[in-house]
């Protein structure tokens, strides 16, 4: 039976470390803010936003809402991201997306300064991933997998480390911070010839494919270490992962569970960055 | 006895290509050009930059020469790249590094206009290698290892690749490229426990670790196509690459001689470059 990477046991710590630098920011009179830009009422960017302000409230940090009607023109919004690209006292910028069809996305992220990029969208933060430095975020996904792995001390030197998917919000990533981490990385995807025996050599598994029960049984075996990043509603209706969590759990190491995985530690990972970029104004 | 990848060869098929596009161009008016910055005279620059200009006589693209003394001011350094920037007529502008050390690289790097950047040195040419889009331009090393893929037939699809080497020049750039051509593809680096077993799983080898003979007969096997980008230089004065050639002829499917394999395609790829800035000069 693996052990459970338990998204809460992280996401615990991370709040600990964050509010210890919330106080430190504050006694040197910096409140971390979030400026949230949300355009229409999609009921996923409502119920995300209200975890990241709830979020936001438990650990100390302020938030300031932009709302805009579904409607607005691509001047209306990009004067608002100005506003708030401009406003020291905002620290980190989250910009729902995909934004409407009628606006220029690429447009609005070119325009959004990188040092506030704290949902790792920007050009400016992409480099920071693909080069391994301080430059932006990374992405919250792939950034919470990192912290469940170092939560749990599963150090990756000199492990083989496979990612399935190769996304460029989560699987491409999360293999180049694997590779930052001394990890023997893999990426497989949809063209890749028999991926269970390519997964099975891994010591540590990132599962990002997107699609439920992707990884079965016969991509596993024992002495792995097994993320899961899938979020997918089952014929039943209820949340499951990439991986197959009933076959994979008698014979895996460890498993992060759908939910309670992954999925609840990208949150703290977001507040965390807000926090991140207001202690970087100080330097 | 393993087929030579000959980048003589690849080269060629190169060179007519780019003819035709430069006869194109012509044909609607624009003559594409190189500017290359240089400051100082160190003998390995000069020497580069001998090929490249006799590439571009060769091929019939322009090029225009900023020579600045080893002791210029990033003032007059900031303001020649600024005149290449800014000047139509040129399309791509190839900077030599490093810089002296009493220059700020980094401030010039940032500088540079990405579609102008046939070097692949800027921020915006990373992203588009990470994303796998068309924003500026790939490192000419790497690019070159896919124009010897290319040119040789050799699908990479469903294939298994292994990069040795995790430089943000050759070794990330490389695995990206395998990535896009849809390889199952897995970065080795000086961390990597038991390296051998994992490049003998291999179909494509591309090795950039940096070091002579790095990858002797027990990396290879029957079957693998091995891209060789080292250049060094041994205990007799000769060139050799990362790879042993004596241990791996004998044994791999194909394999790229050095010198006359992937050094000798660079330039080309990087005329390639200037003649694509310019094509997207009318788009």
């Amino acid at each position: 039976m693996a052990k459970q990477l338990l998204g809460k046991e992280v996401t615990a710590a991370l709040n600990e470390k964050i509010k210890a630098q919330v106080a430190e920011l504050e006694s040197r009179g910096v409140k971390p803010t979030l400026g949230i830009i949300r355009v229409g009422e999609r009921p996923d960017d409502v119920s995300y936003e209200r975890g990241a302000t709830k979020r936001c409230e438990t650990l100390g940090v302020a938030y300031e809402k932009f709302l805009l009607p579904a409607d607005v023109t691509q001047e209306e919004l990009m004067a608002t991201l100005d506003k708030a690209n401009k406003d020291d006292n905002i620290h980190g910028i989250l910009i729902f997306r995909p934004l409407p069809k009628h606006l220029d996305e690429a447009a609005v992220i070119k325009a959004l300064k990188p040092e506030k990029d704290v949902d790792g969208i920007t050009d400016g933060s992409m480099v920071g991933v693909f080069a391994g430095t301080k430059q932006g975020f990374p992405p919250c996904t792939p950034q919470a997998c990192m912290e469940i792995l170092d939560h749990y001390g599963i150090d990756c030197t000199g492990k083989k480390a496979v990612v399935v998917g190769r996304s460029l919000v989560v699987g491409k990533p999360a293999a180049m911070m694997l590779l930052k981490k001394n990890a023997t990385v893999t990426v497989c995807h949809t063209r890749t010839v028999d991926m269970p025996s390519v997964v099975k050599e891994a010591e540590i598994v990132i599962v990002a494919a997107g699609r439920a029960g992707v990884v079965d049984g016969s991509y596993l075996c024992a002495g792995q270490t097994v993320i899961d990043v899938g979020i997918n509603v089952n014929e039943e209706g209820k949340l499951c992962g990439d991986v197959k969590f009933d076959e994979a759990e008698p014979v895996v190491d460890a498993i992060t569970p759908v939910p309670g995985g992954v999925g609840s530690v990208t949150t703290s990972v977001l507040v965390g960055h807000v926090v991140e970029a207001a202690a970087r104004t100080l330097q």
